[in-house]
């Protein structure tokens, strides 16, 4: 299956995490991948490399602010695409946290995720993509599309992101 | 803060589960408890049961669907209920998942749980709560409410439960 977690809420990462961890307890062979995120930013990133080895891969750098960036910003994708397309041949899932940020920014292609798509239904396995801002031909093309709102209290509004809950 | 993930779309679970692996990863202090859910029942039970020992609780019967079935299931709860506020003395973050459907079917009364925040906010540390149905107190007192929502796509509906997906 095809399974997408977006919106502008919290939790599209948690839960891709959350489903990388189900899988696991249930004995299948899960590899995690994160476009954009720096290694070490957050803390699912030490306990996912120590229980997935190899199958985890965050080689990112940051949100793309500046256009001259993009080079090297696309290089390090072109890495973690190619780590994906290599994954895709054995997993039962594949997580591609950042995937619909990466897409949006053009770090990674459409033709690109339509292959790992196509891969994925070919070795009926199942791809998890998460970020915000879900095209609608990937709306059309997915098994579950789930949406996380953010709903606000303006009066309890100004906490800043915490270690251990944003990252 | 009190963080809560409701709404009738997937991901509340497993959102919670993320921010737990998150947590740990962070060096936090965590403890999992689950409402209603058998032990064994998903994925994620074996993986969290690894990290956390005695700081992961799951002894739930299942849903309550008929009223001679009340006494059982809360005398189950009763024990997570006790069980929550002794982890509360000196977590860092107590995630106490499906305590929304607890709350409805009053297996979870809402005076316990109002103390279990009144801990939370004395010892300043993180109580994530997850389940169907938030009512309206307790979104007024949560810091952070996210909805999961799901997009439904009825022409590839009827995919059933799938190991290591819904469980």
């Amino acid at each position: 299956m095809i399974l997408i977690n977006t919106g502008n809420g919290k939790g599209k990462t948690t839960a891709s995490v959350g489903l990388a961890i189900r899988a696991i307890g249930q004995g299948f062979v899960v590899a995690f991948g994160q476009f954009m995120k720096r290694p070490d930013q957050a803390g699912e990133q030490e306990v996912l490399h120590t229980l997935l080895g190899a199958r985890f891969h965050a080689k990112g750098k940051g949100f793309l602010t500046r256009e001259e960036q993009f080079p090297s910003h696309r290089a390090v994708s072109e890495e973690l695409i190619a780590w994906a397309m290599e994954q895709m041949q054995d997993v039962d899932m594949l997580v591609l946290d950042e995937a619909l940020y990466a897409l949006q920014s053009k770090l990674l292609q459409e033709d690109e995720l339509r292959n790992l798509i196509a891969l994925s239904r070919q070795r009926d396995n199942h791809l998890v993509l998460s970020g915000r801002g879900c095209p609608d031909w990937l709306r059309d093309e997915a098994d579950l599309v789930t949406e996380m709102t953010e709903i606000k209290h303006p009066y309890k509004a100004g906490i800043p992101a915490q270690k251990g809950i944003e990252f």
